[in-house]
């Protein structure tokens, strides 16, 4: 029998300040494209961050990855950057991008699934608020 | 590179009444089928719907598709019809529809898939108690 | 040094159906008042119950009271009797009075009150849906 | 008998952005006291607000308050001045505050209590993260 | 049409203690594996388990499975076995498996899936922590 | 005005193994007693404990306490000597003590009330599962 494949994850939170906004619009249709969230003195949210490794289980260890090793690394290369921090202005990797919940998510993906490997980095759910978030697997 | 694939969720809410009743059966049987859920004064629910779409993120926008668009359409096909109501007698799109949470979840799917286009429409979570929920993706 | 006193929880569930209704109102008041709580086909929920009970620790135990006990005397004397029933029609504790949150409480504070003697219950919270909820301490 | 005296809550959310900081300090000393909440271009919350009425159930309608007027005079008062705002800048009834929890509850408190008059306000929580959150009862 | 085809799922609570280790390694290196987690003297956790059915939603009953026999068979076959229990001494079907989060759901699969037939158990997942959770499929 | 009195909450976690058992009474009589929470194998909870000081708002800071150093020294005192500890065996505040939520909750009060001061140390609450939880005021 093939050892099992399971898939094993990590949540992790942060705060953020940032404003939905693109340069290449004028003022007025960021406002009719992004409303509330256009706002010019920024919002904030507090952000889940679930982490998702998928692997066959080790059977010296029973893991299939060391889930303190995912956290060190997803705070190393993710969180401690956009903690308390402006997602705007603030994040190296995110320059030039407008920081919805779609391409913060697609940007962390770019950041953690080299940094993950050998592991497989397999899926990454990112809530905004208690009434949305967003998936993304890196297709 | 494609631009990514990415899912995002909108959670809203909504109470209502039903009976997990089947006019087909007699009432010993409904009684012994669908036990306390059978009762005939009814009994309710405060319902969690995830509603879901996939695509691709606009470059435009940073979305896959403004989520108060969704809530708009999902409140006004569903949870309007829905909410502070009667499942089995009430919501125009359940007539003759036995509304367990499969039922009701295939039904939202049916009003929403096609509303929701040129949006993907992915998949609908749908919970009835905090102990069990139920997912459908169209298939 | 008094023995310490602690206030002990049990938290419980139930689903229900009811409806606003103030039958000395005409209905046109009713719709005024209740909205859409007054629907004549009732809506529903699932409530949470929270069952304080205060006291000293027992030196032997270390309980203020065996929960498996508040447990055993709620579910019999409110739960069974509310579960999966229709709150205006089906309750005998209940008959005449509107199916209100704040009424609800205070019914159930009747019925457990003296079951649970010589307990202390010391306070009811009752949660409606996952934006109300009340409170009641007998007073 | 006494007609009983119930506590009722009303749930409520906003997104925001804040900086903790106290201009009367030097910016070290600053970042002394404040750390990573000091950060000047700022940070964000989805805040939890629990605004709760005290008072005795009318016998009318079995209610203590309706709380959809609860809901709306919260709302108009508060929410829609916070809500995808900046703490710091943009509220009226907050210039010359640091926007501590604390100091943001305290705040509402001001605002709250003679708008929901007749009704007495009683307690106020406010989550700012999972982790941490306060309660000011007027005194 | 084909009949839909719904995945249905039932939360089940166990409480249990475990430590995690493996008679293999040195003292020194299951220390050095598995940290805190490696304790001599046992801790424990809140276990949160969904059990997830998919199938084709019977016109007679709307149900894809009776979500209360799902129960008591989890119950049965593996709640019963494991609430309140040792993970490393106390359970038939766990000898010899390092308890980790995921050879617990892998063990946990191998007792279902047989047992839930002809139903197709098509889900696991299992949480440990507020922060940490695995699923599994099968594969 | 006399400034404010709020009451600030920090919430923290930890896992641990306990058994409830009263080593002056007999084997029987412990069974009896407490039932599955005697299991001699041991079991175990996820804890949540929530933190709560009252105190005056510094006009300086905002802050009635900066709650990271209320983290720092729950941590310090109680959370770093349960964590991954077994309740029973391995924590010096508690040889002799029967780990009972109430027990755990007061002798966690004496460790942290002297800690904390100046500041008031005013309520633990301490749930051990999702429905059941104690709170102490020192009384």
């Amino acid at each position: 029998m093939a050892p099992p494949n399971v898939i094993v994850t990590r949540r992790l939170h942060f705060n953020a300040a940032h404003r939905v906004h693109n340069p290449a619009m004028s003022d007025e249709e960021n406002r009719r494209t992004f409303g509330k969230c256009n706002n010019p003195n920024w919002h904030g949210h507090n952000y889940i961050l679930d982490v998702s490794v998928r692997g066959v289980v080790d059977e010296r260890t029973g893991y299939v990855i060391d889930l303190s090793r995912v956290k060190q690394i997803v705070e190393e290369r993710v969180v401690s950057k956009v903690d308390h921090r402006n997602l705007n202005l603030e994040v190296d990797f995110m320059h030039g991008v407008i920081p919805t919940t779609e391409n913060v998510v697609v940007a962390f993906w770019r950041e953690l699934e080299p940094a993950l490997k050998p592991a497989q980095l397999t899926r990454l759910v990112l809530w905004e608020t208690v009434n949305n978030y967003v998936e993304y697997d890196g297709r």
